[in-house]
């Protein structure tokens, strides 16, 4: 997941609990966010590229981050979380509302946004 | 290799082509890339999430990107680029100055810089 500062300093970092949570939104929990938090309080924009096994292709998708830290939304990442590893203390829930998805992988669908 | 608009979109996509230059500089070759390059003519910030199967561990690294379409930085890139992909038409050779890593995989080193 890519992140930007307010002044555009880009940072990216992998993530474990990524889930779609509903046909426009993805789910990320937020168990070990630093840098990438405190961009998303100053800019909510993101980018994250995934790797499709069933298509065998790599998407881009956009979107905007709404951060939960209590309520619904905050409690299902946090269960889904415990079920998982038991382990991790979920800090927020980043819910992404998806604007784009592009194909991200060389060949003739390249940068094509579906 | 995660870019940023000016006005601080993310943008981040899969490199097929990076290595390490010298101790301070990454060659990563531009054989497809369209907004990262739109954003790095504007902003040269970059932020590129590895992972290290020696290490079994992540790294983000940050950088200044300078963009090359001649001279020897560009020649070294298209000679490789023939070398192993033959049928690729290298565009340019981004040649990243590197000013931090950080360990970006959940542990005890989390965030630490190296």
């Amino acid at each position: 997941m890519a992140t930007a500062s307010k002044d555009g300093l880009p940072n990216v970092v992998p993530m474990t609990f990524v889930k779609v949570y509903d046909d426009e939104h993805l789910l990320i929990v937020d168990n070990f966010m630093e840098k990438s938090k405190d961009n998303l309080i100053n800019n909510p924009y993101v980018a994250i590229c995934v790797w499709s096994m069933e298509d065998k292709q790599a998407y881009q998708i956009k979107g905007k981050a709404a951060i939960h830290t209590s309520g619904q939304i905050f409690d299902e990442a946090v269960a889904w979380v415990k079920r998982e590893m038991p382990v991790l203390q979920p800090k927020s829930a980043v819910l992404i509302e998806i604007t784009n998805i592009y194909v991200c992988q060389p060949g003739d669908n390249l940068g094509k946004e579906l």
